[in-house]
């Protein structure tokens, strides 16, 4: 069974600004979706959301039907319903994979899960920047070198302020002096998130081949295993099977 | 400096419950904090504070003068008000200790601080309780046995739906088959939160010795030190000190 | 391609006790092996090794050709030669997978991969075990219930002296009043180890249904990826790519 | 009761070479004892070992009166003879602190108690170094600003093979493109283990402002508690206090 892909964008900068319309004339999200197409065929079927559309294009029958979604805003983080922020979150919870994008770190399903301020320092300088893999045997750095660079990109640099990862996977170098943690898992509930720091509006970042190499090694780990049940509620039990009676 | 703490009740069940009221008749917050100042003596400050005075007792001059806020909800949780919430959330992250208890598990507070539904597994039948320590060389165990019992108490159960702590310091075993993560330590920015399960209305579970030491035990630990520089802002900034300019 | 597995065992009890001897007449090692094949099918090619072969059945070859180890001892921790130590910690930081088994919790691997005590409080009664997920979504926690009980084991009871585990799966719930980290995981290097604690030389555990399918999903679970570049040397190396000259 | 600190050093270069004998003509243990001695006054009480001394200075007596050990060697790690490093591993586990220095990375002592390579990347040209606080609320940041600068080091890079720390506090960005988990803390046992990354035979580290106030503050965190019992024994026990008899 292919593994259902939910690809979001809030598709703004595509319509604003004329670089990024030409960078990612299919979008953003159409990059993203290309290339997870392009690294993992049929073992994946990609489909793709944004803002504008009716409920944000994520409805409650296209998220029961999302193994994992992936998720890019930057200028309109606000205009996300709370109503969806909660969808999301509790689809989270009960299994969905998320992968978080770049300036995703401010949205409201990010800081909704992580419970932090979610900030960072930044400068869009187009700065050199290198990704190391703290986790050589990690699924999600399968097939890369030990480190790989983008030539020019936005800086993030720490304190980033999130919980402390359940596994740090990726910590960034950049040119300026700073650092960042750029390759971050949690598991929230049943589910699990995966936040990766590269991206960027006008330069070609997805366009990368070891950033689409890593997207496409995060939605594989993402992809949820049915496991052991999970309910959200908070119910009365008997005591189990041949407990002991008090 | 004497640490500053504040003890919030919803203060509901002393009122409601004539069993609840003889078992504490100053209240769940004032047994609280009568078990900080017999376990800490000088080494501590406390006020109380309750759901239904002016801002829930919690006005931006008590948080800023706070070192160290306990919490204690059960019934009245959605009667808290979301911008009272968003306070004590920013307060933590700036670095404030977090200790909530019991069935604080389901308040406001602590869900927005988890990101997950912080849901588990309970009976209320009065069964036994056994806490041990998981971690002897943390500064919450100190001075208890390897274990400690509770005679009679309400059973919370696993799956208890919260991340992964940061630190597991106590496990809870239950007569009737459960076992539950009973004291739980994570950051969040610059704070720190611990979660412990022990309490009840009516059950004397805070004139517990042992109980009283682990509240003790974790107000100390919760207590913040000065840090390094904290900001929940998401500054542009120039290239730090003497690094190399591109 | 199948997951290449060897199941080793100290193979002592087996010719020691009578009792062992009935249970498992193919060996303890032989039972897993059957239960690896039963569970995984074509997806696993199973070897076994024991202690009394020459370089306890793992010479560089078979342990070049095995992708997931297990590790069974109990009563002859001590003959097991530290060049055969030193060889599978050396393979397991390379990526090996490494599955540790109830007394192998004292074992000469474990303890040099852990670096503490590992010791743990225990009883041999026969009392009742209740194993809890505490991971749902884990995949070492795939289809099983919330919850599952052995009837009769030896109790294994905290504080267990290891590291706080990466991933902490399984919580166990003994009837006589102790709780025990049952399900652990850790890396190391560039490879993965699971501390799972059932296992009895008399009591019939690895026939259990449910024990036998978290051997399974933890032998997949521990199958190694390629991964990024490790080695255990400690290189001198000139500036990466095109990093920066000073 | 002040702080029982011995600072080790292996006490080799000092001796071979002339630029360290000028630089630290106490040795390198003078020089952190007296930076500790400077940091933290009447708080502390440090003594000094070295290798050449009778059981390398740490005979039985001397680690039961120590609180923290500092551990600084680089040329000489295989002559620290196993039964000293059992015997410090030994310490550790029952709740000695343990702060191990720069290139003590590869010192036995680390290394078993770690359980992995403890292998690193490293280039020694002087290039400039910059530390980042990653958890601004730590003891161990205590007083720091967000980042600060060491104009000449020797570069660690990563992979850095260690166990996935239970905190990272710090990461360093290197001028020529690398970066390092260069404050890194773990339990062990009933013991905490620090290791700080910054330090030199001939770059005057010790000597910087910021580096004295992390060994100061280290210290200070690394120091015991009483807790709750340990033993390294792995007892048979009765049921506990009143649980349920089978």
């Amino acid at each position: 069974m292919p593994i259902r892909v939910t690809v979001w964008n809030e598709y703004h900068h595509e319509k604003t600004v004329a670089a990024c319309r030409q960078l990612y004339p299919r979008g953003i999200h159409g990059e993203i979706a290309a290339a997870l197409r392009e690294q993992l065929g049929e073992a994946v079927v990609v489909r793709t959301a944004t803002l504008e559309q009716p409920e944000h294009g994520l409805n409650e029958r296209v998220l029961a039907e999302t193994d994992v979604l992936t998720w890019w805003g930057h200028a309109r983080h606000d205009d996300v319903s709370d109503e969806i922020v909660d969808r999301v979150q509790r689809r989270v919870l009960h299994g969905m994979g998320l992968l978080v994008l770049h300036s995703g770190h401010h949205s409201k399903v990010f800081r909704r899960l992580m419970g932090t301020g979610c900030g960072l320092k930044w400068r869009d300088t187009g700065e050199r920047e290198r990704l190391w893999c703290l986790s050589p045997g990690h699924p999600i750095c399968d097939g890369l070198d030990e480190s790989f660079e983008l030539p020019r990109t936005e800086m993030y640099g720490e304190f980033f302020d999130v919980p402390q990862p359940d596994e740090l996977v990726l910590i960034s170098w950049f040119e300026g002096g700073q650092v960042f943690r750029s390759g971050c898992a949690w598991r929230r509930g049943k589910g699990r998130v995966f936040y990766f720091r590269p991206g960027h509006e006008t330069f070609p970042i997805y366009k990368n081949i070891h950033v689409r190499r890593v997207l496409a090694n995060a939605v594989r780990w993402l992809t949820p295993v049915p496991g052991s049940p999970y309910t959200i509620k908070c119910p009365n039990v008997p005591m189990p099977g041949h407990a002991i009676q008090p």
